[in-house]
């Protein structure tokens, strides 16, 4: 009686409110994950042991291999219903030993040795490395204006700052990405010898970060490094003074041949709908500068406490709640592309997958990669999140390695930290478990948890307004 | 035309949504004041120099007085119309040297050096210390029940932790604060010799947290300490086992004759309604252990930055903006109520106050003490502050300082960061420079233009719904 009551109430009220009353059980399940979440998680220690006992880990490497061990041994040590690896071949690129950058013979400077690291997948200058003048540019416009005439035989220098005033960090580095990721192949066009990036930081400091860099078919690959914050307005400065300035490099990274690795997969099967899945993971892999913590150990242990907060709790999912660990998001994608492909072949039922790779950050929402329905479904459910500080639920991005999923129609969604200190740290050697923080961590965690607790309740419904609260 | 367009159009639509469109002049104005903030903003650098060239300034000693001439110079050099001082009496307490927390022949542990720092006003223990059986309780009420004969003679252990379920720190430090404020006179009015209180921490580390405790009038005053959350949860675990441990305390802290000191004032004149004060604060004060850099440092530079902004932007506000750095916030708020008594005894005309003093953390909202008209203008105004990730403007606290100002009717309106990380570090020796962002804390002060901006152009209309876009 009541129940049709509230329906018929309802439906008039949606159409000038989306924000609707929400069952009071999804309420009290929500407290209660937090509850479990906040007092008991184990998503920190978690990550403690990742960073510390495994540390950095980029695609090929032992600490990857040992990674992907840490991950499937936790998840079979949480007794969850299967933990099983999928074999994906992935890149090496090792960074090899002693990078050098150095300003040669500056009037002002003398010779001053800068804060650089090679670009992931980048090649080596090798031993003789690289001694050349260097030309500054902001886009590659201003490249191509130059031309091959002022270029070829040069290091380019590609100074374009992130843009501070793009109040999502996560804008202002894709707004100057494309200098890391294209900027040595477009160099290369015009025949230069090497490139040096401004790092892609918000911060002002003396870190590199790297990130991988992709070398266009047919074109010289030449080396590529990354120069902090700091030492790019250094080189900046210097260069306008002294335009014919000596710039050194040598770099010993190499890529070599594939290695087999794996993605880690452990789910709690739905008694319900067992071949319906949401997935929840992140990137195992890392870059090798410091431990991956924010990027993207959190977004692994975020997934793993999803399972591990509804094992705690009882709770036995209607669907099976999937935590994918990937490999080689970072210079590659080799595994969620393996994952989407088996996925496929599988003739697997993905209803959703939620992706964290932002940060271990306090979470602010989500980014939604989904269709009109449910976009509209989650809006409904905006007050159950609010008491969590958690407001936003916006169309946009969601993660990387969930992407290879979209063609099979699955929703997607990222969780959203807060992204004022990710690009401090980012891809650097300040990437360490200690700048993370508990609370936030945990509640990145409970976030995901919740959200996955709902979809799994009420699935996604495509054909009709209300589903909070209806069930099936 | 088109403005009475909008006007009809908006208002029976306001019935049902309050989130209403915003003048465009407005949204301008404030990606303007994001602008000059996120590219120009002073506050992080000028946090630096407060952090690092006065450092921790207790009320009364001689880095409280640099503080003083720090803020004066400061504001002074920007140009504001007018800087001065407010003088005003406040305690002048001191911890001395060489504070000892022991367990004493624990059969497990030996002699055991523990974390403890005294708490903020009490008395030491002198050179004798206090050696003493140990007693724990939770709760006034548990010590009630265990009274005088179980009391007596001893150290109260009050360890009670921060409730981590809570989502908004704040309001677990409000639930554990008792223990700190009253716990030395409840103890002593059961004869207690000493007291020991669990750091209000939500980390679990070896920082203790020191924090003003207020003795009771008539009952004597007893030395009382905090001890960090660790060494908490192991003198807890021996007590345990061995109720009958001996505990070692020595403090040299002690609270000497008031001292003269100031509040520091700065302002730039309305040029419509120069009688109409808009307050925008923090507090100058802070704790000894480390440099006071979120606590309250933060809410000093964004306050002076609202300012800088506003005359970087060549923007002459219709009422006078003022920044007032308070003194002794932590252990008297003297200097609060010192503004407050002035601004009464000159006619000031207050129309709403802002103080910062929740640290410098990506902003939430903002927390409204004010009246429902006022709460109704600011939810109009919401709409404007979402592309900045600000959601939350709730009724609830304002600021200790400013709170001072309640009588007189102003409006009262605090910061509110993302509070998740602040007790971590609040009154310990964590309390430093680096661990502030540099984004966050440029955010904060960009939010506190952005509402000052409003309040100014459009002030407080209290006898009709709409304001944003009418004017005055």
């Amino acid at each position: 009686m009541k129940k049709y009551l509230y329906l018929t109430l309802c439906l008039p009220i949606i159409l000038v409110a989306p924000v609707m009353a929400q069952s009071e059980d999804d309420a009290t399940m929500l407290r209660k994950i937090y509850d479990e979440t906040l007092l008991r998680g184990e998503a920190y220690e978690n990550l403690r042991s990742l960073c510390k006992d495994v540390g950095g880990r980029v695609s090929g490497s032992p600490e990857a291999a040992a990674a992907v061990e840490w991950g499937r041994q936790l998840m079979q040590a949480y007794g969850f219903d299967s933990v099983f690896l999928q074999s994906v071949m992935v890149p090496h690129w090792v960074r090899g030993q002693q990078e050098i950058g150095r300003i040669v013979n500056s009037q002002k400077l003398g010779t001053r040795e800068v804060n650089i690291t090679a670009l992931g997948n980048a090649v080596g200058t090798g031993d003789a490395g690289v001694l050349a003048k260097v030309v500054e540019v902001h886009t590659f416009d201003e490249l191509a204006d130059l031309g091959e005439e002022n270029v070829k035989g040069k290091i380019v220098f590609f100074n374009r700052p992130m843009d501070q005033t793009q109040i999502q960090t996560g804008s202002a580095y894709g707004l100057a990405g494309n200098q890391r990721r294209s900027g040595p192949s477009e160099a290369a066009k015009y025949g230069a010898v090497g490139v040096i990036v401004r790092s892609l930081s918000t911060a002002f400091d003396d870190y590199p970060h790297t990130g991988s860099t992709v070398y266009s078919f047919n074109i010289p690959k030449i080396p590529a490094v990354a120069i902090s914050t700091n030492d790019a307005d250094l080189l900046s400065k210097t260069l306008e003074e002294e335009p014919t300035l000596s710039f050194y490099l040598e770099t010993h990274c190499e890529m070599l041949d594939d290695v087999l690795s794996y993605n880690v997969v452990g789910e709690i099967t739905g008694n319900e709908y067992p071949n319906e899945y949401i997935v929840v993971g992140g990137h195992l892999d890392s870059w090798d500068l410091a431990e991956g913590a924010h990027d993207d150990g959190a977004g692994v242990v975020h997934s793993i406490e999803v399972l591990r907060t509804m094992k705690a709790m009882d709770y036995r999912p209607k669907r099976t709640i999937r935590v994918v660990l990937f490999m080689n998001e970072e210079n590659g994608l080799a595994g969620a592309k393996k994952y989407a492909e088996l996925a496929e072949e599988h003739g697997e039922n993905h209803l959703a997958a939620i992706e964290s790779d932002a940060g271990g950050f306090a979470p602010r929402g989500f980014g939604l990669d989904v269709s009109d329905a449910a976009y509209d479904q989650i809006q409904r459910w905006k007050p159950l999140f609010e008491p969590y500080d958690l407001h936003k639920f916006d169309k946009g991005g969601s993660g990387a390695d969930i992407s290879a999923l979209k063609p099979q129609g699955v929703e997607l969604i990222g969780l959203r930290p807060d992204s004022q200190r990710y690009f401090d740290m980012h891809h650097s050697a300040l990437d360490v478990f200690e700048i993370v923080n508990r609370r936030e961590l945990l509640l990145g965690s409970a976030a995901m948890t919740s959200l996955v607790y709902l979809i799994d309740q009420y699935g996604f419904i495509k054909d009709q307004p209300s589903a909070s609260g209806t069930g099936e």
